[in-house]
């Protein structure tokens, strides 16, 4: 279906002249305002409409869905992704785990995400690691150097299990503690001889209270008589609430009886189908957990799994263009515009606006006139104590303008967690949130309207 | 924190003694029937759980959502994967593109999918096009060569003009076209002279009854009168049931009034944001849309974005291994098994049927008892008209088996289909469908029961 030559000139395109502004990475942004403005030859920049909406649209929202979750879980948890059995493909999970981190998580499990893009690491053993042992014959080499010394327990199955006993005789414990699944002791000792700086067990594969707690707790005790320190417990069903505090208390029971200083603060870490309506949920029930592991809900967006962000023409040959629709949501607002954001005395952005590219920019201390794009009424005189500019350069064309540096992810991910820290409170709220204001001048204004009214065909009733 | 030589063991694995068994791509299946059966060693097989269940559940997830949007639209519609510009990075929508094919749809707009998996290519243009036209005098050259024959039209936008004419002055549409959009006309035109054999407008960009509709007969009557055929339309906004109603009562005026046979049955197509339920809103309304282009509900599985598919462990050295929870939808089924699907009388899959490795296969015409893998009193004799063996051999590992050869994607399209057509109607209801059977044998029940209860601990009620 095409005509000769037609791969030819595709072949021979390349991006030098376009020129790309766009607003930096990790920036809170609002609807209706462009995130990027791309000027050049329309075929290329044509050419370059589905490659940047898709690598923007998904990036955004799971960006904006990983803050979410940090903004419910609270600043001093945390937040490990678990997402990419879940995620759209190896290119899908790639993506989750790097926006992610960018939206406020702390490290993912994702180990190729670790070694491309640096975002630390952590993880802990399947079910089946637990499931693949049997007996503690199994267990061959059964020694441990002890921690920062030369001396080595020659039979650490032998301590784990001396603790085992002195912990289902304990007072205090009496009657918490039955026999405890082998397979999964056997699968704890071996962990925690491979790891003994790093051992953290999933203890839900039988039942969590009388047999993974008194496993784990075992282990934690026969390490750290050789020095090493339990890093803590992974729940992963049941009640997360109810199992994280009751798995609290018989921390500080052990601390106390066996006269463990720390140990009641021993990491408990919660997974299972997380999202931000079971975090805040648990906040509201009380619990213990110290991290959260979410993996389905983050990386899919199952809340709202699609962003809607689009492409417009808004300028051809320096005449503006417009997009109309019955729906006014979804009519675009023409011309090569600049973005500017003011705050207020308080420091926190008040408004954003657009204006068309030739206008003065609001000056700090001047009142500016800021318009509701298309409702005439919503209008209001902004004094800005500060005047943000947000398009940058990032590709000048042949512009000879300044190109503006690509930070490291871990820059991106503080201006991200830093501007969300910056927004008034009740534009953050979860429940009604004040709509943040996203306007236009006077001017921009009058010309949207001129354009809308010459562009609409006019009816006829009959 | 990996010790040394870890690395170097990485590097040395491979999987040349790993056993691969699934069922056929592009079948149904149904909850609790592994989908795969993985042998091999342990930390080999290990290492492939994520990799696997990343590939299998996105692609099981949209596949599915594929289907029941083709189930809803019924047979007769043409089904178009829109979806690039909202799935999880460029390789999601690789991946939605290649399932939403294997699920039913006949192409996308997906161009990279449609050279790299064969699919086909479909499209129209978008809005940026049209409103990157302002004026008539923008065409160059407005000449069109006469389809099959070695005249040309010198002006064909002149051709264009004088049927917007005849279509103004029409009696049969007096008063329904206004003064159409100059802008669009010009992109519509344009659009005709470069693919005259293709020519498919967008309509909804200012107007679509007095403007879209207009400009694209007029220049759809031209191309007529030069021996073409124009393809039709899309609408992208608005209230679709009607729009395309009102549009099919338009073309088929035309066809009457210029004696235009077959103009009535112009296509029409819709988009913006479909999904299942807003087709069949559009089938109880009645409509008259011809193909759909369907993306952001399509391709992140909106209704439903996760697939819950996980890896188990069944068996390590010939011991079967069992996974518990407190919620029995999670408790796994032991053991290397064996799956077969059991036809009836009148040729539809009746019920799936797990069964120990050894154990002999179901026979045709033999009773065998097939009983619920947890619930002791739901059971039931069958006995089967067929036997399908549901795994077969993808990789043979050592095991010098026959390996199943990779058929090409057209072929796991059409087995996908089919297998859809032949399940029993009540099993693909929309609302209530009746539940389809998932069973093990009374041997392999005994055994899971038997395990299960070994290996939970008693509790102790105090």
């Amino acid at each position: 279906m095409f005509p000769d030559g037609f791969f030819e000139y595709l072949r021979g395109i390349n991006c030098s002249d376009v020129e790309v502004y766009a607003i930096p990475e990790g920036s809170v942004v609002f609807p209706k305002v462009p995130l990027m403005r791309v000027e050049g030859p329309i075929a290329v920049v044509q050419l370059l409409e589905t490659p940047f909406v898709n690598l923007i649209n998904f990036a955004s929202l799971v960006t904006t869905n990983a803050a979410r979750h940090r903004f419910v879980a609270g600043k001093s948890k945390t937040l490990l992704e678990f997402g990419l059995r879940r995620a759209q493909g190896p290119d899908g999970g790639m993506g989750a785990s790097k926006y992610c981190y960018i939206g406020g998580f702390d490290a993912t499990s994702n180990v190729a995400a670790g070694r491309l893009f640096g975002i630390p690491l952590r993880g802990t053993h399947s079910h089946a690691f637990v499931s693949s042992f049997m007996t503690l014959d199994e267990i061959k080499d059964k020694s441990l150097r002890k921690k920062a010394s030369k001396s080595t327990c020659k039979d650490f199955v032998s301590l784990v299990q001396t603790w085992l006993n002195k912990l289902q005789k304990s007072k205090s414990l009496r009657g918490v503690f039955a026999e405890t699944n082998q397979s999964e002791l056997s699968a704890f000792i071996s962990y925690a001889l491979a790891f003994p700086d790093n051992f953290l067990a999933l203890v839900d594969t039988y039942d969590v209270i009388r047999s993974g707690i008194p496993n784990f707790c075992a282990v934690a005790l026969a390490l750290n008589e050789l020095g090493y320190k339990a890093v803590g417990i992974r729940l992963d069903s049941g009640d997360l609430a109810y199992l994280s505090c009751q798995v609290r208390k018989i921390f500080c029971c052990i601390e106390k009886e066996f006269g463990l200083s720390g140990f009641g603060k021993t990491s408990i870490t919660a997974s299972n189908d997380l999202n931000e309506e079971t975090l805040d949920a648990l906040n509201k029930q009380g619990h213990e957990v110290d991290t959260y592991g979410i993996g389905t809900y983050l990386v899919t967006c199952y809340a709202q799994a699609a962003l809607g962000i689009v492409f417009k023409l808004v300028e051809i040959n320096k005449q503006p263009r417009i997009k109309l629709s019955e729906d006014v949501s979804k009519v675009s607002i023409p011309c090569k515009k600049k973005i500017y954001r003011l705050y207020g005395k308080e420091g926190y952005p008040l408004v954003d606006i657009m204006t068309g590219e030739d206008e003065p920019p609001p000056k700090v201390g001047e009142r500016i006139l800021c318009r509701h794009p298309f409702e005439e009424s919503k209008r209001a005189y902004v004094v800005p104590q500060h005047v943000e500019e947000l398009l940058r350069c990032y590709s000048a064309g042949t512009s000879g303008k300044a190109r503006e540096p690509l930070p490291p992810l871990k820059d991106i991910r503080e201006r991200c967690i830093k501007q969300i820290e910056k927004m008034r409170p009740d534009h953050m709220r979860r429940l009604n949130p004040t709509p943040y204001k996203v306007s236009v001048s006077g001017k921009l204004y009058d010309f949207i309207h001129f354009l809308w009214l010459n562009e609409a065909p006019v009816g006829e009733l009959q």
